[in-house]
């Protein structure tokens, strides 16, 4: 090796030394936190963005061209903060505030901290992440960006993982790097492969990786000659690569080293001095230099003006159609929007925008929390996604949904084929949990849309929106209810019948609204008097108008096709907390079934029929 | 081939035709279902029941010694139905209600027909069944019973797919026999890997799989020869096999063979008879005869007195720490418990169960899918299934916990860790959806102790429910508040605090309800009157208690520790929908941050101090 190198792997491990310093102390001084965790991956990152691999350009943290790094294993955060304190982005006081209230170092990596690319903590996400920045820096951004992701063995248990690697090998993305850290331990004991790095790597490159061993991730020749071997930027082998390291968990302090019992377990203030000795003297001045990135202009994506819908009143039209038609007349108002599917575009209808922007389209198979994960990736990179399948199977990937706000991410969801109104496929098909689970995203939306005028309108809303939005659309045919120059809002309303005398107030969205319509004109002829409020905003929801529709009739009721738990009943039920008038939630209440939509709209109660049957009896007890 | 064989390979290829005869009738009759999925695996599934392979006992379906048969392709339903006519458990009149409302042949098979080993229709679920009947059947029951799992190609894409593979090659389960029928077609066109059977050998057996390919999935040659290598039930090669058989989608009717854009579409009435002759004439009276099993007597497992409780008012004590004393102290009293743990055993607690009974354990490790798709299968075969992990990963597994309840799967969730009262760990790690996702479940229960003794009379209770169950535990120690004699019931609740003169109601569960506890004694020394109710069982919920408090307060409070949305609060809205006292809804609104338990409770208005303010100044208002 000659001097120079020698000289800078000197410099490797006296950073080393001071980074473990970092890592003890702070998580010592939290009184919580993975030292031993971190510790094992010490030499694979410093390697990285200290070693002339890593192209980073710190003022301009989101510019295409820099290199991504997503710590998936995000319990090591003492780590990944200490590499930012030696790169001078942490001063090592602030390091010591580590998880304390507040401070914008958390426990596992969020937003907060500018240099987080992702928000990670439950295992097995930050592949996909990383799967959707490469895809981004190679179909979309044509950016010589790289994206590593440092992996824990643990965590390679979890499915989302090998949906990862599938789709990467798919799409050739040779810009990702996955840096597999196999410390042997998990939280309560050995992994399933334990040391064995050629288990790992059998199943990898079966999956279509190019996958190179560390025999020891502590030693800087291997770790800098595996990086060397990547090649430059833009390099184009057609497949990902992982680097394979054995490493020792606690490295670096003699009575921690590869012991298990030690996971999550800070060192104690007693023991400290004594710990830290352990590790000699550091330099506490050594600072480290990230490589710049290479020179790339991104070319500037311009909004275009879009021709605006135009269905006639009475036309049947699904509002999975009118989804699908929106994003083809929004593609070139939102050039950077972008769809993904799970193999059932000729269901959600993405396949329309799938046949004119096949460049803006991605298909990631049966796989939802990688396209999850993906979409999170993209939004992070500056894509707005619209993630579309039906809304029964997003409930797959609910933990990656849940952990995208601590990204800040902002992604669009679209469930189709909602309700038991699907008809003859039967329960497994049928989105009656999606409401619920959306509406506990915090500032997040969830539009559910009754006719094709309303849904082209949600669309654009929610393409415009920072944030995470939810689109719930229907299988079925629905009359077009709203002519083109009708206009909506997040947090919107529409009342569509009402009178001086109203008694009954119906609230519904989606095909239960249409059933409300009904029901309304059949009460009319029972002489009963009712006014129909289309919620299509569900999150935010149109309080003034909700709680003035309580102020003026003697009973509210409301009617979805969807469990009566979480979804829009609750939400009306909450506006409605301190008001006296009375509310009825009618929703999915028997065992769903198969069956004709009509039948099992009847069977559940929530059918024209049943309503103004149930608004009768209650007006008459 | 012997003429015996050579008659019966004759006698199989008449029983296909009829099957495919059964198959393009139901659905067209229908007008929906999935015909060519279902001929695409005739051969493979003819060849196996009446091919002398699967063992069955008609009469004793849920026989331990019985083979089990799971079609994870759920659409392929026509033919599931129409093999079990050729055995005579279905008339063929039967059949042509299929999908029909009130027909217990549904669109994809649920516990509605008594011989659907498991429902599935959401894909990617059925091996993780297979793998938890064929543990069953191995580790706890030692049966002969052997584990088949019919495969789609296409959801080979799921990451649970590939978490199941792990783990069955982890657990050496020789008695779980996977048939991939590679037909190359999805839902909206070719698969990742098309006809390729070795792609989708040389990942499986990377796994540690036993891998045999069947060049022509439609040769009954092959396939007999296929299943004859399995060996005899019993047999003990220390590892699963996959058998990978291509197919043609629609095999049987040449203008639907290997065509794109058939998938799910059944032939119309008026084409019928003319793609009926396309199969040449059937034998209309044929059937087949299912192979007996091997004789086998399974030991029955009694039940057994145990201690009761013992912890002393005012003990400090986690519930997550009672829930593993509960596990090990009703061992004895249900023989058919057993618990699986995603890798958390030591935070779960569920270590002190493993500890003492490591045969009725389970590691799962960081793969929650599959863990709960395991849990669905021992639930099926008999077993009581506590399954652990942090409240947070549950979510991962929310599509297989929504499915449970059409198989009539009976299995317990145990949620750690839950709300911002973990403290330091952050966001990532906090359950804060989990009590609105549970809730979503038809039938389940949602339980939530605030107390050690509490939790192991709840633990009692779940463990003798018939259905879905969660209890939602809690990190840190809390004071014990009820005595050993106290009783508990499933929609109970307990008044700890009320009075002639009461104000105010408080209404929470877990540790919000320790606060209430705190908060009720400041708002005394204010002069204000406070009732407080132990809301440990949020669903089903104790009306009565619930109301009664509504009728003689002013106001009602809840107070979660858990997002607002589909919470206890929307429970005890629903609960007063028709009532005119008004509710007010504490919980996390703010977005959650790492910080100490306490400075959370109170950053999100949930401490004590908190509580106390907001009552205090709604009464003033």
């Amino acid at each position: 090796m000659s001097t120079a190198s020698a000289t800078q792997t000197e410099h490797l491990h006296e950073l080393s030394r001071q980074i473990r310093r970092w890592i003890i102390r702070c998580t010592s001084q939290a009184d919580s936190g993975h030292p031993t965790s971190s510790l094992s991956s010490v030499e694979l990152m410093v390697g990285l963005l200290f070693g002339d691999c890593f192209r980073f350009n710190l003022q301009q943290p989101d510019h295409p061209a820099n290199d991504r790094l997503i710590f998936s294993k995000g319990h090591a955060s003492p780590l990944f903060y200490s590499l930012w304190a030696a790169a001078g982005e942490i001063e090592p006081e602030d390091l010591m505030g580590y998880r304390t209230f507040g401070s914008r170092l958390e426990g596992h990596p969020t937003s907060r901290f500018r240099l987080t690319e992702a928000a990670t903590g439950s295992l097995g996400q930050g592949l996909s992440i990383g799967v959707g920045m490469a895809l981004t820096a190679k179909s979309l951004d044509r950016s010589p960006s790289r994206t590593f992701v440092l992996l824990g063995d643990s965590e390679m248990a979890e499915g989302s993982q090998w949906e990862a690697i599938q789709l990467a090998a798919h799409y050739q993305l040779d810009n990702l790097i996955g840096i597999l850290d196999v410390n042997r331990l998990g939280q309560r004991g050995e992994t399933m492969y334990g040391h064995d790095l050629t288990a790992y790597r059998d199943r990898i490159e079966s999956f279509g990786w190019r996958c190179v061993l560390i025999e020891d991730g502590h030693d800087y020749d291997q770790v800098r000659r595996a990086y060397a071997a990547l090649g430059e930027a833009g390099e184009r082998s057609g497949k990902p690569t992982m680097l394979i390291a054995r490493t020792i968990k606690g490295k670096g302090i003699p009575s921690l080293e590869d012991e298990n019992g030690h996971h999550g377990k800070p060192v104690d203030q007693e023991s400290l001095d004594q710990v830290l000795s352990q590790l000699g003297d550091p330099n506490r001045s050594i600072r480290g230099e990230i490589a710049p990135p290479v020179v790339y202009q991104p070319d500037p994506a311009a909004s275009r003006e879009v021709a605006s819908v135009d269905y006639s009143l009475g036309d049947q039209v699904a509002t999975r159609d009118a989804f699908g038609n929106a994003l083809v007349r929004l593609a070139d108002k939102y050039p950077r929007l972008v769809s993904l599917d799970g193999e059932v575009c000729n269901s959600t209808r993405s396949k329309r925008f799938r046949d004119q922007y096949p460049d803006r389209f991605f298909e990631m198979f049966v796989a939802e929390q990688n396209m999850v994960g993906a979409a999170t990736g993209m939004a992070l990179r500056g894509k707005t996604p619209f993630v579309s399948t039906f809304a029964a199977f997003l409930t797959r990937a609910f933990d990656q949904i849940r952990m995208a706000p601590y990204s800040d991410a902002s992604i669009k969801f679209v469930g189709s084929h909602c309700g038991v109104s699907i008809g003859q496929d039967g329960p497994s098909q049928m989105g009656l949990e999606d409401i619920a689970m959306f509406r506990t995203i915090q500032n997040g939306l969830v539009l559910y849309p009754s006719d094709a005028t309303s849904t082209e309108a949600l669309v654009d809303l929610m393409a415009d929106y920072d944030g995470i939005a939810y689109l719930r659309t229907t299988r079925g045919k629905l009359p077009v209810i709203y002519d083109a120059e009708e206009t909506f809002q997040i947090g919107g309303s529409k009342v569509l019948r009402t009178s001086d005398a109203d008694q009954v107030t119906l609230i519904a969205a989606g095909i239960t609204l249409h059933e409300c319509l009904s029901a309304q004109a059949m009460l009319q002829d029972r002489g009963i008097v009712a006014r129909v409020i289309d919620l299509y905003s569900i999150k935010p929801l149109d309080h003034a108008t909700v709680r003035q529709a309580a102020d003026q009739s003697e009973v509210v009721f409301t009617v979805e096709d969807h469990f009566p738990e979480g979804g829009l009943g609750e939400a009306v039920l909450t506006s409605l907390s301190d008001h006296s008038t009375p509310v009825n939630c009618i929703a999915v209440r028997k065992r769903p079934l198969s069956g004709s939509p009509d039948e099992l709209l009847d069977a559940e109660g929530i059918s024209a029929a049943m309503i103004a049957d149930a608004v009768t009896r209650w007006l008459i007890r």
